[in-house]
């Protein structure tokens, strides 16, 4: 088996992405990052599902993203709670300074040294409240840069960035994901989750994921601190 | 006076970048990095060179490349004395995998959080050894990427991955910056420098330096072991 190297933030996209890698004949090696977010569960999530799937190698990174601050993610800036769902034609706050463009430039380093052609990334352009880093012409334009960088491209042939959610629904992606048998029990979204690691319920991504799951017409198994 | 982020390695070519972005009327924020580097004595030379340079804030991160392994600079691999100068037309084991990447990722975090629109980043083909992300072709697909990476470029317009020594020769590098008044004593280019930090002498690094400083015709003020 040909592995590839999966970003796995511990939420139900990146879950969905690492049973879709799988289900292409990957070797799935996970990378996830402690980068300063406040919603550190994400990445026991991340164990759990890496687990679950049977990942042999999980990786997870420590980098320091609040040294720059500039994001409500990680600094002290409140989440709003009142979703919109327009997004009023603004990137929201909650919008990470580069953060997929460093996320894949570790995961092109991951790569090289494993030997890798393939990184999975779950980024979504349609409900992804309009991060410039989640449009296909990001992740080409990744694809391209990754193509002249690294001594592997340059000597034996490119990477390509698979980002298979990236034109669908995020109820088209809990369909996909519970026909492959993700436990999405074991997944996190939540912004603002309590210590014991429930959701808020209202947050931007828990209005998006719960309205999700609405659609399906099945119940969100993951723990929410309202339920 | 604009922000401009420049990437500091505490080494001659930055040192040298450092002096070229003041000189080109912008107000630097420096950026170096601890990621696992055999040769620590550099980041002792970022800040003295930042220092003398009068850089008002300069950041140094922790990114752990160790992880991945895969570098004579990083992983416990020997680092080669004998240099090659035609680099046997082989990509070097000093290489590391997609580091020119991580290190321009942060810095597009850091220049989107600072509104800045600039990198300095001190990248040579001429004689770099044949690293593949010292390459003008990657400069100019990492500045591709970027214009459609971040809040800041999509809603403000493009950030310049500035290289102004891409097509610099070593010695012709070393007279710029002296014309700047960069004091090259406080740098540092070793790969295997010994505790007090003074260099081999011996490595891939210090050849190409001893060898430039000898075409200028000026001696070389950093400390060396068999000084």
């Amino acid at each position: 088996m040909k592995p590839a190297i999966v970003l796995l933030s511990g939420g139900l996209d990146s879950a969905t992405v690492l049973a879709i890698a799988v289900a292409e004949g990957f070797e799935p090696l996970a990378l996830s990052f402690r980068y300063g977010q406040r919603h550190v569960v994400e990445l026991e999530a991340a164990r759990n599902v890496a687990a679950a799937a049977g990942v042999c190698e999980h990786k997870i990174l420590d980098i320091d993203l609040r040294a720059f601050g500039g994001s409500a993610l990680t600094d002290e800036i409140e989440v709003p709670k009142d979703h919109d769902p327009t997004g009023g034609g603004k990137i929201p706050i909650t919008y990470v300074p580069a953060r997929n463009t460093i996320f894949l430039a570790f995961a092109l380093a991951y790569a090289e040294v494993r030997d890798a052609r393939d990184i999975y990334i779950g980024v979504n352009a349609l409900d992804y409240s309009g991060y410039p880093d989640c449009r296909p012409e990001f992740v080409a334009a990744f694809e391209n840069m990754a193509a002249v960088a690294t001594k592997s491209a340059v000597e034996g042939g490119p990477v390509k960035i698979h980002a298979p959610l990236m034109s669908l629904t995020r109820e088209r992606i809990i369909r996909r994901g519970l026909e492959l048998g993700v436990d999405y029990g074991l997944t996190r979204s939540c912004y603002d989750p309590d210590d014991a690691g429930r959701a808020c319920g209202h947050c931007d991504s828990c209005q998006l994921r719960l309205d999700a799951f609405a659609k399906v017409g099945v119940t969100d198994p993951a723990p929410y601190i309202t339920a």
